[in-house]
């Protein structure tokens, strides 16, 4: 197909494409002429995908061609895998950063240096300053009602993996885990909806 | 304090501090000179709310205002609280979505129209769209499963709403609702590093 229905089949401007094709995220059609190319279903594929990152899952353009390429040559080691997704929506953190806000949560939890890394401790104390910041008190019961909550869907999660091929383990982790955030804070939200009306909606209408 | 010192006490730059005052984000101080004014405490920890809104929980400069007008005009209804918070960060959707692709969990899980906002029931639309264009396959015990921990949190976050006064209210549940979503990310992905090191990495290594 050529770069227009390309744009009709994914409901993605031409301009989109071709700013996606100069910046490597999607790959070469075949010259047909010097000024047109054919394209075809890997293309759409892949334009499908790039959306779903940046779109849905708000990755930066560099942090999707780190998320690609990272897809691309997937690591030796199935825990590796986890670390292509969380180094793109992760932070660097100071050599220097101070853990000690979020040393409680992660003693308790089993979230410490033998099995996590430091950018994302880094990260949840971030969170946790905001929070202070902010004057909130968050309350250690609830912290830990979070991270039971998240220690549940994550064994979920990691329990989906597939074993049989690492191409397909890889797109299962590195999606499942950038993706499912955004499905995660809709459910969050309605469930506090759905909650609220329960406690105060019906008292006061 | 002057400015410079607001800004040494929040580690705010001034330029910053300045911008936030002509946005309306921060109240002006008190002029002592045509071209200085004295700021107090009540600047430091609006600062702070202000970094933690725009820093932590991400949200624009507009949005960031809707909430601090929420937030200083609490509605009537405790329930509507919540839809302060919420319309800061969930896009309107068109008034013809098709909301069948998330209507099996609508259904399920209680979040239909009599409860939840159609916005944010879109958003989940949005989100599901998200994994399937980038040809994720989320079996539908997996959502159940993300759908069961969010009722959990969820039901934590609402019994958790101080019943005392509006303002104390308000705060926890704007608050609550916006900054915790970070607190959760990092948590989750803390918890999958772990899972993953118990399931793949003591084999391998």
């Amino acid at each position: 197909m050529r770069i227009s229905q390309l744009a009709a089949a994914t409901e993605i401007p031409v301009a989109t494409i071709k700013y996606y094709l100069r910046e490597k995220l999607l790959h070469e059609g075949v010259l047909t002429s010097a000024t047109q190319a054919r394209y075809d279903d890997s293309h759409v594929r892949r334009l499908k995908l790039i959306r779903a990152l940046i779109g849905t899952a708000g990755l930066s353009i560099s942090a999707t061609r780190q998320v690609l390429l990272g897809m691309e040559n997937p690591p030796e080691s199935r825990h590796d895998l986890l670390g292509i997704a969380h180094h793109a929506v992760t932070r660097t953190a100071p050599d220097d950063v101070d853990l000690s806000p979020a040393q409680r949560l992660l003693d308790r939890w089993g979230w410490g240096a033998e099995t996590c890394d430091r950018d994302t401790q880094a990260a949840l104390v971030d969170a946790l300053h905001g929070l202070s910041d902010a004057g909130f008190d968050a309350p250690a019961a609830l912290l830990d009602r979070y991270a039971a909550a998240m220690r549940d869907i994550a064994a979920a999660d990691v329990e989906s993996v597939p074993t049989d091929s690492a191409e397909a383990a890889m797109r299962h982790v590195v999606l499942g885990t950038l993706l499912m955030e955004p499905v995660l804070l809709a459910m969050r939200r309605l469930a506090q909806q759905s909650a609220s009306f329960q406690r105060f909606g019906e008292a006061e209408s």
